[in-house]
């Protein structure tokens, strides 16, 4: 049922989403979905073209505070024996200047065809994964 | 594309899953998938049958360290124009005895069939939603 760090890894590698939990200075929570993609332990994810309730966003003000995160892929199904999920807990840092990480910015396109008629403007989140966890029904 | 509060409570409220983030007392944020049931502002969600890897389970503890929680229902699809998401966030507590909050589990085993064969043994947890906010990009 638990998977293993290598297994978690693999299972979270091949999601097409995930949801990135920063917490603000003041300690709330604040969760949202993010494209991604994975390089060995570290996870990327870019700010995109994808129209923003506003561009003052509050996982990169979090980040900026607290630099622990929590992204999580799962999958869920009416047939509980098919769920699972994946977790990757590390710490975040922010590239403002895309064009210093070319390799993750391609590794984004080369998961989203989306990316590469429109490129991700950035920021860009790279976390460094401490730990990977994991869950499967079956 | 920025949904109203009673637009993004609808539609939170008709998704099968959902990702409850908390924090711990050291500012660590976790995230977990959950299945909930809404009724008006508040989410509920138990811990259940489902095989978890610990008994003393880190949402359980963050909430008793800090209260406050975000809680994410969002759909992905290849084609970006069809995805949304939706977000409580808000205040939780935790009920041990299930005996006591009939309503609310009879809400869960509504919607989840599982539940009616085999009905979460609790903790429950109740969030007071004090904001809903949503996306949604057509």
């Amino acid at each position: 049922m638990r998977l293993t760090a290598h297994q978690a890894r693999e299972l979270f590698g091949m999601a097409r989403v995930a949801t990135l939990a920063t917490v603000s200075a003041a300690g709330q929570p604040h969760v949202v979905p993010v494209t991604f993609a994975t390089d060995g332990d570290f996870v990327y994810t870019a700010v995109d073209a994808k129209p923003k309730s506003t561009r003052d966003l509050a996982r990169l003000r979090n980040l900026r505070a607290n630099t622990r995160v929590a992204v999580l892929a799962d999958h869920y199904d009416d047939d509980w024996s098919a769920l699972w999920w994946a977790r990757a807990d590390g710490e975040a840092s922010i590239v403002e200047d895309l064009a210093t990480v070319t390799g993750p910015v391609r590794l984004l396109a080369g998961r989203y065809r989306q990316y590469q008629d429109s490129p991700p403007e950035g920021p860009l989140v790279i976390v460094r994964v401490l730990r990977w966890t994991g869950w499967s029904a079956s």
